[in-house]
């Protein structure tokens, strides 16, 4: 049974499906009434790209930024190039000035200059605040908004303050759990929850009853390092403050939350060599780029098995038998190696596998593959043995299974640590590497005990 | 250059391992005194179980509670086994409900029966309603200590309700950012942002400001649906309501963050058959129960390959080259299959396939695969002829490649989605049954042909 909200997704999909087909433009807008941005971004990434087109004309222009921000890669490029100037101006003028940043690239010139003249000089150098950083470090997820106050007020004060923000500009930054108390030069001292201002006396002192141990963020740390900082402390918001320490926004769970849904993306596709900008209903053609090269560099790794292979012709030419259990031996070397390269980039990802333990890891890792192997040497060994009525091909295929077995959890480790080192991602290279390692050496063991002992 | 907080926790760990070789109790109780019981945790889990158990008996009783909720699976088990009873119900009774109840089925029987008749009344009912719920749905994920008021109250009120508890119970409820709007029988009306509480005029009254679209969660909700309506909404914390609508609880959106981070652990190790749960640095006898089992599975699947080459022993025989390049034709076919298994797999936890557009997904994969099949049959095919001068060979491999390309794709696409049909998880079975098709389909198809047409 389909779970409740899949069938009305799916419902959403065939009725926006019929729709279109229909071209009935006012069932398509009384569906779009119904939804948020991001069920919106969802309806357009399941669509064809002919029906996606259809669909994006009939959103309303001041709906579309937020849309936009809400849709993947591909996808959003594809409603980017289909929109004229002025309606993407239209579009991102009143965005959240991160999400202004993050798109900010794929935009046009013209566009962005446009969206940037629009804004009043206070927005707009809090933009370029924005900019100065890179997407993926604390800077460039930031929202530019805090709110601050002074340690030496009383709460009825801050109280008084937000009445007043309120007032004039309609409502409190999105997600405002806390001000930011800041003491001379906008130096950050810690934070005051609302929470406490809600249930505390309001003669007390901001700098009485702050919260001193909440973390600032410097803005230059890495996005995934903030991820942690929030899993680990259970936080809500926090500020980020410049080399200097002062105050230049706040960073809020949700673009903590996007950040980990992007690191989960990427660990599924990395290793299939795609990337989590991919479009999955993406027109063949275009899908073809990107994996075509994938497979190119997966058929160089396996080639050299072949050429391994071919080495010992001779051999599979007096004992067959060699031929057929050849690909056991190199891909059981590969799942084992699989299993270290998946632990060791999740121990990197948690920073749980560090300088002082990776010796400790091979170390297990070597034990776990001389116990594995030697277990399953002996179901394949007995196998190989009945099978071909040869013991001492048994024998060969059992020994030749550990020594690959070995080396498949020795790569696995050895690998994605190296990789990690040299910055390159384990996740995306880690795999590749090490199935044409454990293909070439798995051949190269078997056959190469073949050609000795058995013919 | 190993990033700050990287050197930091490097560092950590060696002070740790330092301190416990030397038996210097004080060096570690100092070295713990600065960390947060996710930073424990953390450490607990990059030491060896000797040092874990060393550092873990150094760790305060009433901090110990939350140190076991932040550790995972088979570390948390080792912690538990290795406390005495009395110790284990000082480390659990202050706990938050919600993690009392994850950790519930874990401790020893008599722990949970102390720690319930150490409890109040109210606490205890509160907590029978969170264990009614498993785990993994919303009601197993909640706070049960929400705060509700009435609608027709003023915000005076309000605050006013919040100061008394507060002098009551020392602090609100942690990551309070609403109080929950409830009507006659505690039915959920909505929910009033403690942002707008600090900054509308107090003689407001709740209903004609709380806000009315804020969604409710039903307690029987998955929780990776909670976690998608959390995402989609940017939202902090949500009520969450029984069957008739009462409000029973709230989940915060920590709890969320927790619930993505496991989904992303999951889809890194379950592809290698291995389980969130597991500890990277488990004594190696222990991590070979896991492992010998998946591995086993594969041997099944390549076996049925060998099988396959073995009926066409007599062709390699004639036929050396066939014996050197039917590895490519299999692993090309399983590396393009994996690409459109990720993309399904994805596509399916993000809910972008769906019954709709089922069929053209695996269209468009289909002629993804055709279009990868022609570029690379005719490379192999010409890498075949040249090597082994021989165009019908180059000829025969170019066209296995091409079949198997599109069956690893065509399986690829449907092997995940019928898995998910049937409730297995795509993630874990997907990658094992591929490769066994993909292997034993292009061994067939190549060495086939082989027989057919070139022997």
């Amino acid at each position: 049974m389909p779970l409740p909200q899949q069938a009305e997704n799916t419902e959403l999909l065939e009725q926006a499906l019929a729709a279109l087909a229909e071209e009935a433009p006012e069932r398509i807008d009384a569906l779009l009434a119904g939804l948020h941005a991001a069920q919106v971004a969802d309806l357009l990434e399941s669509l064809p790209p002919e029906a996606r087109t259809q669909l994006w004309e009939r959103i309303a222009p001041g709906a579309k930024g937020d849309v936009l921000i809400e849709a993947h890669g591909e996808v959003r490029r594809q409603l980017i190039d289909e929109s004229g100037p002025e309606e993407l101006v239209e579009a991102v003028r009143r965005l959240d000035l991160d999400a202004l940043s993050d798109i900010y690239d794929e935009l046009p010139a013209g566009v962005v200059e446009a969206a940037l003249r629009a804004m009043d000089a206070q927005r707009r150098s809090r933009f370029q605040t924005v900019r100065r950083y890179p997407d993926d470090v604390a800077g460039g997820l930031m929202d530019v908004d805090a709110l601050t106050v002074r340690p030496d007020v009383n709460l009825h004060l801050v109280l008084d303050y937000l009445r007043r923000y309120r007032l004039e500009l309609g409502r409190l930054p999105a997600h405002t759990d806390a001000v930011m108390v800041v003491g001379l030069d906008d130096r950050y001292v810690g934070r005051l929850p609302l929470a406490d201002l809600a249930s505390l006396p309001l003669e007390r002192k901001v700098q009485e009853v702050m919260d001193r141990e909440a973390a600032a963020i410097p803005a230059d740390t890495p996005a995934g390092r903030v991820a942690r900082t929030f899993e680990d402390r259970d936080l809500v918001s926090a500020a980020v403050v410049d080399e200097d320490g002062r105050v230049i926004g706040r960073i809020t769970v949700d673009d903590v939350v996007d950040v980990i849904r992007e690191e989960a993306e990427h660990s599924v596709l990395a290793g299939a060599g795609l990337d989590e900008e991919v479009d999955t209903f993406a027109p063949a053609l275009e899908s073809v780029r990107y994996r075509a090269l994938w497979l190119g560099v997966h058929l160089l790794g396996v080639l050299v098995g072949a050429w391994v292979i071919s080495h010992f012709a001779a051999a599979i030419d007096q004992l067959v038998a060699l031929a057929v259990l050849m690909p056991v031996v190199a891909s059981m070397g590969g799942v084992a190696g699989t299993q270290s390269l998946a632990l060791v980039i999740r121990g990197l990802a948690l920073e749980q596998v560090r300088e002082g333990n990776r010796w400790r890891l091979l170390k297990k890792e070597l034990a776990v593959g001389a116990l594995n192997g030697l277990t399953w040497a002996l179901a394949v060994g007995l196998i190989g043995s009945l099978w071909f009525d040869n013991a001492k091909l048994g024998a060969v295929f059992g020994v030749a299974l550990i020594a690959n077995l070995l080396a498949g959890v020795a790569l696995g480790t050895v690998v994605p640590l190296a990789l990690h080192r040299l910055r390159i991602d384990p996740a995306l290279a880690g795999g590749v590497i090490l199935i044409a390692f454990t293909d070439a050496f798995g051949f190269f063991v078997f056959l190469g005990l073949g050609a000795l002992l058995l013919v």
